[in-house]
């Protein structure tokens, strides 16, 4: 069979697509699962409601220009094709088989086809690692069988997929005809929400990938095929886990060089977050924290419903240019219309700064006299006589320096009748026109999601003006035409020589007390309250002496993480004889608390009452290793309950930016007469804590500094308390990112 | 002319609308503009573009039965009607004027009405107080004229009114053929989103009023009109300012009685925001949170979006009852869609319960054995091939004891064909089983805006069952069921009497120190620390011996109001010789900084160390009086930025829902081994401050406390600072609520 045919019915101009792919490392193999020259359909039937049916009538209908070759045991004929009894039968390998035959059977039919020479198989049955224990094996054993014969599988538990603009619909779900082509993926883990998000005719798609269980190919490998595809430009992704991360990082470098963009809707986040470790620092974070962290690391667009997925991948298809600068611009016809865009899109933290001079002074003069320009702009209803006006103001809003993108209010309902939305057509004159010139881009918003009227969107569709619907929605995606780049790699700091000392006790896996936490940070050059621990009042009197009045005393115990919950803290003691009944107070109320706990005996420990308080932990995000989390520290964390999470290795950028982006930075700053805090002593913390989570993260599970006082500027920081649990097992404090059907 | 004629038309049981509603006080004076039986156009042309002409064929291709008057100067007939010269030339005066002619002669035209005996109008034209001084005193002649001829006046610069289910369309710009009649009342300042918001099909309207500048007939005069109309179950506002807040207050108590809902979307909330008073208090929360407080206090339900208020509308008319229990079940046939809902319903603070096992054990009978019933409920894709599992898993649900509401999340999207749409009816068959005799309350939801195909939805829609689309919008529309009525109304506690040297003290005028401002609170009874006023180091020092080391020395300066940014602040100075210096630095270091400020002295201050620091403040939230806010106080105002505002008189559980709806509340219940602060003693200084502003809100501003330091539990509270702002003049501080255009 020749491949020629396909390409010439998409009216493309002729991308020799296969032998282009062939070449390109890591395409290969996945060029006869995405774009078959002919498919063996295993299971093949004529009745209705059987997936292969589907398959079958789908090629046919949306005009698959390869060879289908039905086999089943027994049939001569489906649909008119002849059929064979197995795979084998054929005189050559098919490209791809579809395996459409109970779960129980998969196996077989994968093998033998492998054994043919076939290099791809779509497993379309349902019974695998999404249902029970069984299935886990069966699903295990295409695995293998994969491996073995070095083929690409998409699925199982899957509706296959669509190499759309080469008409190839290998899909168990009617797919309607006419669903526009365009350089948009899709890859859903959920088949229901592919379905939806693909009938909505506002996208135009390269292909449809419902992925299901990813047994063997999995997202980071579709998203490597599609950085190299030249017909693909936008990828959207729904997401329920992320199980490769470093291949998805990968698969990510490489859409990033050939410039095109993936937007993911994470399913299921609020459970994620319910089956969050229950560490400290876990608790504090929810694990999507860190699913948003690595997204934003690898710029990665994250949405946060189908319906934001859906017009942000729209907008990032259509827009031809990046917008250079931040500044929105706002205009339209109707105050309270531009009032609405502005609130809505102040609040989800877009820019919208005034005009300068010359720009009002040239608007002026076009409007009417009663009016003060400003952004946003309210041109009053003289666009609908005269477009001209409407394009004149789109011009000098898009030269006034501070503006980098604009959006053009406009409701237009589909529920208008003809006459009346001929009355809009002006003012979508006024935004062809400008389009055509625009030194930077202009989006047409309508407020209501019904959209525009096909009269007012069909001359801006054709000038390549984007149209977003939904004011909220549709602010939310023009915020996201500012998610940043992903950040430069970062290089771990490897100055340390790992410590003998410390390693070795890491591996007798004991207990961490504060004071012996407090030993290890200092061994790594952060400085720690000065402590020692009593055994005796009398000891503590004469260590308090030494350390100098007031001091804190505390409980220590292996026993015991929480020391004051159990009566074992006791701050600002002030002098000797306080000192001694402290000593004794605090051993009686621990052992009345917690009978069965061991004391070491009572630690003396400086007070330090300057300072910012901060929070800075570190604990594991499966699967993304480790995380380190920053926010305000001490009576603060419960309160504030903000913190940012970033995931290791950090460079002094990223830590830096860590601690920008919590209110954590405003204390830091001073106010109210504070001195400002020493930032950059906070920061080196966070660095050195990475550099022991680099050198002992096998053996441990948190580290929580808390507080940490952040000292006026030059003056450094002074950790108050620490907590380290170490590793229980590699498992334990792992969430559980089992897959959904 | 007679008036059976538009309620035959409408097919309503005949409801003798304008006699019923002639009997209430307050509605007779609107009859006339909602539902004139005789309509004057005057400056009726033929003109394709003229206001009038629009105005005359909406009312006769829409069906209007009254009669319609064309005026006109030297025209014989308008749309084949016979005109007269002027208003008078007429028979008998007709029910409403509509004023269709330039801004310089409606007050001629408006006057020239009200003496031939018509008591309504509506005023078409713009080119009043929207545009600038001229149109003002422009705007303030129609008023007089209207108080003298006890005329209802919609407008002017608004496009009129449709009283929708007696085909009354008043209207100047063109409204289509078919838009649903229903129990919905559109009210709108602005004319682009009543306008936008009455062409998308999915709400059946009673009335669509624009009212424009409401100069003379206001939202509070057509909402008590609305709450006695038998045709108006739910309302829908748009509103970008609230001129009169105790007549909407008294309109809202109507819709309650009449069981009505008010949705409403405040636009400009941002610009607003910026407008606000920059007094301490209010700088802190911007007066949109004033305009929210009102919103909560009155029942009103508030939208951010015009796709929420929408929805919210649309649902809140369907829906046959509200909810007796707040417990959301969500179903669907797909786990990836029932977690995405799950996700966003948490995100907008519905509750998803856990079933009972009891419902847990019926799911379990009749679903695939390796599904494990929970909340969120996965059906799997069994409902497709039989609906009545679908029924009996609502059943099941709607049984439970902490279900209250029953969201079914199905896409079944637009774009599909018809063949792929009918394998969903299954589904909707399901759903409009159970609808019939549901126990609880389901709701529909599609997660793409598109909504559903009608094939789909036309059997939900005649089952009366709502429909969302859209879910983020969706979930917010579904939580607004849960908006809580008015609070009753509140007492002002007036046990005090005026006290004559406070009275005396406010006339003078003169600024409060902050000493002087705790004299006041603390003749009130709200505890203040411990302090004198030392004119020498000497005397500071004999005052802190006697008030107990360490203290708080702070410059007192009738000039200074942030004495720490001045250097005139020092806290915990320990002994005598620090006093003495401390007494010199305080003097220097302030003397330095304001070399103009005149200084009374140093305060020798209590230091109170202990309790949770809070923030009360009251300052003026124009249009509505005082507002309250409390906060997290001291060092925390700025990084925790979070406050509540409610309005004044407050009673002692509004002033208690305000204490707990802060993050303020977690620290006083107690937090770390710390123990439970006096959260009582914190409403009681609230109730005393209200009772303050009660008694000199005339000469006040803003009293901020800040930090109350709240002790623990039956220790009461202190104040540790204290500003107070005499009121400069009555409108300094007043937000400018201007009204746009």
């Amino acid at each position: 069979m020749e491949i020629r045919d396909w390409r010439l019915e998409i009216g493309q101009s002729p991308i020799s697509n296969l032998q282009s792919q062939q070449g390109i490392e890591g395409m290969s193999s996945l060029t006869p699962l995405l774009h078959p020259r002919s498919v063996a359909v295993i299971g093949a039937t004529e009745r209705a409601d059987a997936s292969s049916s589907f398959v079958m009538r789908n090629l046919m209908q949306h005009g698959y220009a390869g060879q289908i070759y039905p086999v089943h045991p027994r049939a001569e004929t489906v649909f008119g094709l002849t059929a064979v009894p197995t795979i084998t039968h054929l005189p050559q390998p098919p490209d791809l088989a579809v395996i459409c035959i109970a779960a129980p059977y998969v196996a077989a039919a994968l093998e033998e086809a492998g054994r043919k020479g076939t290099k791809a198989a779509i497993v379309l049955s349902s019974g695998f690692a999404e249902k029970d224990a069984e299935g886990r094996a069966r699903q295990q054993e295409l695995v293998e069988i994969a491996a073995r014969y070095d083929m690409a599988v998409c699925g199982p538990n899957c509706l296959g997929l669509i190499a759309h603009q080469a008409n190839t619909v290998l899909y168990s779900s009617r797919f309607p005809m006419g669903v526009p082509k365009g350089d948009v993926a899709l890859i859903s883990q959920s088949g229901a929400i592919a379905i939806a998000l693909s009938s909505t005719g506002c996208i135009g798609f390269s292909h449809i990938i419902s992925s299901g269980n990813s047994a063997v190919t999995d997202i980071p490998d579709y998203l490597r095929y599609l950085a190299a595809d030249p017909l693909t430009r936008v990828v959207m992704l729904v997401l329920e886990n992320i199980s490769r991360p470093e291949a998805l990082a990968a698969a990510m470098q490489e859409m990033h060089k050939a410039d095109k963009r993936v937007v993911a809707l994470y399913v299921g986040r609020t459970e994620r977050g319910a089956a969050a470790t229950s560490a400290h620092t876990g608790a504090l974070a929810g694990s999507f924290a860190a699913v948003q962290a690595f997204f934003r690391r690898h710029g990665i667009v994250s949405v946060e419903s189908m319906d934001e997925l859906l017009q942000t991948t729209a907008l990032l298809s259509v827009l031809p240019q990046r917008p250079q600068k931040r500044g929105l611009a706002i205009i339209g016809v109707s105050g309270g219309g531009v009032a609405h865009v502005s609130d809505v899109a102040s609040a989800v933290g877009l820019t919208i700064p005034p005009l300068q001079p010359e720009t009002i002074a040239q608007l002026k003069a076009i409007l009417p006299p009663f009016i003060t320009p400003q952004n946003p702009l309210d041109t009053t209803g003289l666009p609908f006589s005269d477009g001209d006006v409407y394009r004149q103001a789109l011009d000098f809003l898009a030269n006034d320096p501070a503006i980098g993108l604009i959006t053009a209010v406009q409701d237009a309902p589909p529920g208008l009748d003809e006459a009346g939305t001929r009355e809009y057509l002006p003012i979508a004159q006024g935004i062809v026109d400008f389009a055509h010139t625009a030194p930077v881009p202009v989006v047409v918003v309508s407020n209501l999601a019904d959209g525009h009227h096909p009269l007012f969107s069909e001359p801006l569709r054709q000038a390549g003006v984007p149209m977003l619907r939904g004011t909220a929605v549709a602010l939310k995606a023009i915020n996201h035409l500012f998610t940043p780049m992903p950040m430069a790699a970062r290089t771990a700091q490897t100055d340390l020589a790992m410590d003998a000392f410390w390693q070795k006790r890491f591996a007798n896996g004991a207990p961490f007390t504060e004071r012996e936490a407090k030993q290890l940070l200092a061994a790594y050059g952060i400085r720690t309250t000065r402590e020692e621990l009593a055994t005796s009042a009398a000891e503590a009197v004469q260590l308090a002496a030494a350390i100098g009045f007031p001091v804190v005393m505390k409980i220590e115990s292996p026993d015991i993480t929480h020391k004051s919950d159990v009566g074992g803290v006791l701050l600002g003691v002030g002098d000797e004889t306080a000192v001694e009944q402290a000593y004794d107070q605090l051993m009686a109320n621990v052992s009345k608390a917690m009978p069965q706990a061991k004391l070491h005996g009572v630690v003396v420990q400086e007070m330090v009452v300057a300072g910012v308080e901060a929070f800075v932990g570190v604990s594991r995000y499966a699967p993304f290793g480790f995380g380190v989390v920053v926010g305000p520290g001490g009576v603060l964390v419960e309160l504030v309950g903000e913190t940012a999470v970033d995931l290791l290795p950090l460079n002094p950028e990223s830590a830096q930016t860590l601690v920008e982006s919590t209110r954590l930075n405003k204390l830091l700053s001073g106010f109210r007469g504070s001195p400002p805090a020493d930032r950059s002593a906070l920061v080196d913390t966070i660095l050195k804590l990475a550099q022991i989570v680099q050198l002992y993260g096998d053996y441990l599970d948190t580290i929580e500094l808390n507080p940490i006082t952040v000292l006026p500027e030059g003056q450094g920081i002074c950790v108050l308390d620490a907590v380290m649990l170490p590793a229980k097992s590699s498992i334990t404090q792992e969430v559980q990112l089992l897959r959904r059907s």
